[in-house]
């Protein structure tokens, strides 16, 4: 494909929004509910696993915080339910103590009747304070968090209902099968983007639009000349990584990922079942047979690597994705397409996908741009103090709410995790 | 008290039930539908550890019982849910495979409405074979066992659901606070039942009324002259054993308690919290004050064990107990009392308490009898798998239905296992 | 075989020693340092289990018994090393604090040249204080203690060291192949040794000879009738039941057993391994064919109860097993044949290989005698406080010493214990 | 202190050693030796956690890598002893299976004795293709490798072994205590080096002396203005971090470092003992009091990092490191020293301490610089799988081996790891 210049060094800056803020809250708040809908008290109170949550959780969780951060010591606010900081509170240290972690399942009381309630009641409070005017400045930054953090739970209510419904031998859906055919469209075959050495610019400026404290200061980085694929890595090219003995040849393996997937038993991505010989795929539309020329999903950091040098590349760092993605549009399947799954990648048209679809691991170990300072207070534990251990993904999944990604936007879990929906785009060197 | 001779060698046969078959049926059936009814769909899913079942759970697989070991194979009857198999199996490895039990937790579908539907269909086809009269002779016995099973699961989903509400940090409470006053009651001061050295009939015989396989077959034993406490150990009497030290002596313990005790940070009962030096106890009607009078509970193997050696005591073996059992009345407290709580003994009024209120702790591991023989088929993995590693319970709690135990009942549980009514009554021998 | 008659209720009671305790003393201790003699220090270091103690910790371990329990408080004795308590103690929390149990393998110092020393320090001080009869009375009963502990430990070097060395991938011998053929005797035919109903007098008396506090007091038990196997299980017998899919089918296993065997991943004896086919033995003569008329061993109380259920049969009790072994000959190898493997039964001779060879897994749960004491003071420690989760095993080993063993000794060890010189006779019903 | 230009972009080169290869060959291999001399046998043996080999399998696997990476396939070449591959391969895949890791202190044979004949078989056939350059030039470059890596076993026999004596409750030193005084000097106050913004040169060209390739290839990289502080950071500095709550206080600590620090119960560095109030602190030279003025020692990434932190600074990126160390000569204690403990640092003297005394925690994770290759064929094994999970420390340290480290050199443990000579500096951003 043609040739892109160094020319682009510097992203576009994100768009302040032009939606008032209280109505934003409320669309928000509604998109969060509707996501819940599908699925009766009993769906909605199940753990399976101690890395996700059950989606009654997360819609108190995402109340707790408005409460908590906005609203907790204004004049006139008290609190309905001081007892749930105790239940619904994630991890904030400088807030107090919580449940465990992974007993989160055991909390049938309050009933998810309750928690509705108590979400209207944290409704009625701030679109009371958003309305009037009454909100003080700085709290008006720990709306548009909150929001933002609202948004991240959406895409963990998808993915944590996934494994949870998967965790049921009957496999039930969380929505009815789609009408699309598999193997309607077909993935265009591997092309490259290539990119000239340059000091590029990373990461947001403060004051540009929201962004999330990892993501500043926005800093220059000598980004050497690269090559990164136009498309996500698809189902068939993964089959074939798997049939040439991927899941058994050390060679392939970082140390810990070999050590992982042999304790682990992996020996496909997550959700890929063998039945009579052929690969059918869990969604959260149901059972399906594999589609070729859909992105591979579902697979680790670790798979990802290995993915990426048995196929003679290697995963991109962060930058060089961040570089590729500047003044992108944000084209693939976003949580607002319905599809609910990655979709195969358009015909030949140059970078594709680059939002949307699936997370791409990326080579860079998750930690703090030049510079970082955490935000300011308890909400200041949302993301420094999870720099150690976890790998950077960048450009969100189909099961990330539209508008909350941008090219400067860093996800991040530790190697070993799969049930988001992480793939892998492959990059290499400029020979 | 007085002192009790050896002329009770042989222990009362139970009497045949006079309740025709299929009203027993339904009025067990019925009682456990009962027990559900204050918990939401939310609470009937819970599973707070592995050794615990969600309530809908018990609903189902007790259907399930009945479905696989009553009806299937007859003419004309066919699983209305095949697939329920794959959830509601316990542990019967003749059926086939199942869910593993740590998980039963995530089964959200079927929905409780589903799982109480799926009841009702199995009691329709039951009543209307037991009813018809056309119920095969050997099935008619694997409906005597299906009720005692049911009645066994009756009395887990009270322990069940205690443990699920008490991991609630918010402590809910399974019924309406009792009205009774704590201390109303005054334990009567210890005293000791003797008895003679004798050659004893131990269990039942077959074909006298319902008994489980592994209270089989009737036999004789040596059974030494001993001594046997008229009331259960109090939790005024296990505060005194708190007060000396007794979680910090390595000496009181056996090897393995006092192991497991350290791991698992064991310092009181479960469900005792102490609150600003007071120590409260949490019941399935919500948390109280210790009552020192009433029988102590909760405890496992290893504490009953330890108690008993810092009392200069040990357990009774479980043939001393049937042996002191022998002829008498039910007297303790059983579900039906509501009490939901083991209850203060009576005043003086000689050997008390022997049935309800707390199962007790035996020195006996739960093995075979001479002769034991498994019933035939899938249902011989009742009792015989599980005799090894375990210790004998006997009596019954204010958690057993009743006319669910005897004095030939053998319940039995790992040392280590604190959740059930466990309590503890003292034997010594004779000098 | 002949009809065994219930005329043998009473055991004959173990004879005192003729031989003087100094020599005795003299003579067991030489014994213990005899069997580490081909052993290099390094060999004397590893620790290849929790379980399983260091060579030179046995060494220690027992020299610290006769300073702590005879010598220690005594006018005119001081420890040469009390810091070898923290390291030589092995589970008397009467005596203070010590290693973890399986941090044995790290103490390189003192060296084994420091032990030896240390071992002919105690030695002295014993033989001056058996010569000279300036020994408390109190104390003489602890010297024979102390000699039947230092017997146990000389089995468990041999058990110890042999999981040791064949942790080693060169799989190295403990001593030279030895020069005997395999196949070159034939186990006898399987015949049944028949008793009638009977009040049996069971466990050793105290003050006739040394037994251990478990074995007492002698008391009269009610044994039903029973038929005992005239000689152990064999090899040949077990690969039968390997055969028959025995470590595939459920139906045959304990459920804690078929737990441990799925997670242990067993699928023959400890120290059986498959080489192109064909099952081979590492032996502490090192490697070589099964040889499939020699008993079976080095399994599980859950592989013997396994077995036993497929040979349509059972595990003997301990008292039956004491029932049929009163009164015989000590007949099988013990540790003073050399042989250091079980070996074939002899030709058609009633009932053998009662002792030695093989210790025989019963049914019986370890535990207290009726009227149990544990002897007074901290070797009090000694048995009773393992009366919990452990199987009683009856009769000795090649490994055992010569007259260590009587036909009332109680062996325990957890039902998953394979280290030892574990085997089986089946025992059955009469009909 | 006086300000540090940028204008230092461009690192020596390392020089070329002047040594014959077959003179350092020799040097290095005795150097080795030197270090086990102190150690008994039974010391040798020792392994005291998974991370840490016995001393005398490092003597026999780096006798092994020269064998197998540099004699191996070479004509008239034939392994003496083919099955210690088994033993001493660490984690070549591509050369076969091994013996786990956890395991290898079960080796008592070989014997320390077989291993140094061993070690002297392949010195003579070494010496001989060395002196009569019969070695293909491929592997002459291996040799350097097998010298670089024998040279990284010797800081791991002394961190090891201090482990492994250290694990021993009796304490016992390595070496007999050093006749240095406490508190003899007085660390210089903290003064910090600042650096401007620029675009610098890391890593190691090749063919510029030895380098890894995980220090290849040297590539530009912008490095924004830091400051860094002139000294390592002190005992009594840590003294005061602990004092003001260090080890309680959430908001000071990673995530994954405070659930680190919980679960392993750590409360003050590796070593450090508390005995009546002071804290005392086990050397290779046995134990003594804390000397506030020498570096903190033994600690994690984690806690570096909190100490960072709360210092209201933070751990240098390897790039800054590196670039504060271009051009500095290697001035700290490294292990020809023989202090065998980190020294304070001299007076108030610039950048001081860069190599030697600890190795300094940095927070850059470890990866692969851009272009990375690994090393053709097996030894590709070496660095690059890895690149996961672990950090970068940097400078060396008080056991390291003069000669060894250089401003490039990446060294780089799991965030948890202590058991090296771990310390850290302080850096911070340009205001």
């Amino acid at each position: 494909m043609s040739h892109a210049t160094g020319a682009h060094v510097h992203t576009r800056e994100p768009e302040p929004s032009a939606e008032p803020l209280e109505t934003r809250y409320m669309r928000v708040r509604r998109g969060t509910e509707s996501l819940a809908r599908p699925l009766s008290p009993e769906d909605q109170l199940v753990q399976s696993m101690p890395d996700a949550s059950p989606v009654k959780w997360h819609l108190a969780h995402t109340s707790w915080f408005f409460e908590t951060f906005v609203l907790a010591g204004l004049a006139g606010e008290r609190s309905p339910r001081a007892d749930y900081a105790l239940l619904f509170n994630s991890y904030y240290d400088g807030v107090g103590p919580r449940i465990a972690r992974d007993r989160r399942g055991v909390v049938s009381r309050p009933s998810l009747e309750e928690v509705r309630h108590y979400r209207r009641e944290i409704d009625e409070r701030m679109a009371a304070r958003l309305a009037s005017g009454r909100l003080p400045a700085d709290r008006i930054g720990l709306v548009e968090l909150g929001l933002a953090h609202e948004e991240q739970h959406q895409e963990l209510i998808l993915t944590d209902v996934k494994h949870a419904l998967h965790a049921n031998p009957l496999l039930p859906g969380y929505r009815e099968p789609a009408a699309a055919e598999v193997g309607a469209a077909a993935a265009p075959p591997l092309e490259w983007a290539c990119f000239d050495e340059q000091i590029a610019w990373i990461g947001c400026a403060a004051g540009k639009g929201f962004s999330f404290d990892n993501e500043r200061p926005r800093h220059r980085a000598l980004v050497p000349a690269f090559q990164i694929a136009a498309r996500l890595v698809t189902a068939g090219e993964y089959l074939g990584f798997m049939a040439d003995g991927g899941y058994q040849r050390p060679e392939l393996w970082l140390s810990d990922g070999w050590a992982a997937m042999r304790a682990s038993g992996w020996r496909a991505p997550l959700y890929w079942h063998e039945r009579e010989g052929a690969w059918q795929v869990y969604t959260l539309r149901g059972t399906r047979p594999i589609d070729r020329d859909a992105p591979v999903c579902h697979v680790s950091h670790y798979e990802a690597d290995a993915f990426a040098r048995w196929a003679r590349a290697r995963l991109p760092t962060e930058f060089e994705w961040e570089v590729a993605a500047a003044h992108r549009a944000v084209d693939g399947a976003l949580a607002d397409s319905d599809a609910l799954h990655p979709q195969p990648a358009p015909g030949p048209a140059g970078l594709v996908q680059m939002f949307g679809d699936c997370w791409e691991w990326t080579q860079s170990a998750y930690g703090p741009y030049p510079g970082f300072q955490p935000e300011a207070g308890a909400v200041g534990e949302y993301n420094g103090k999870f720099m150690s251990g976890q790998m950077v993904l960048r450009g969100g999944s189909c099961a990330t709410p539209a508008g909350h990604v941008r090219s400067t936007y860093r996800n991040f879990f530790p190697p070993a995790a799969r049930w988001q929906f992480s793939g892998l785009r492959l990059a290499r060197d400029v020979p």
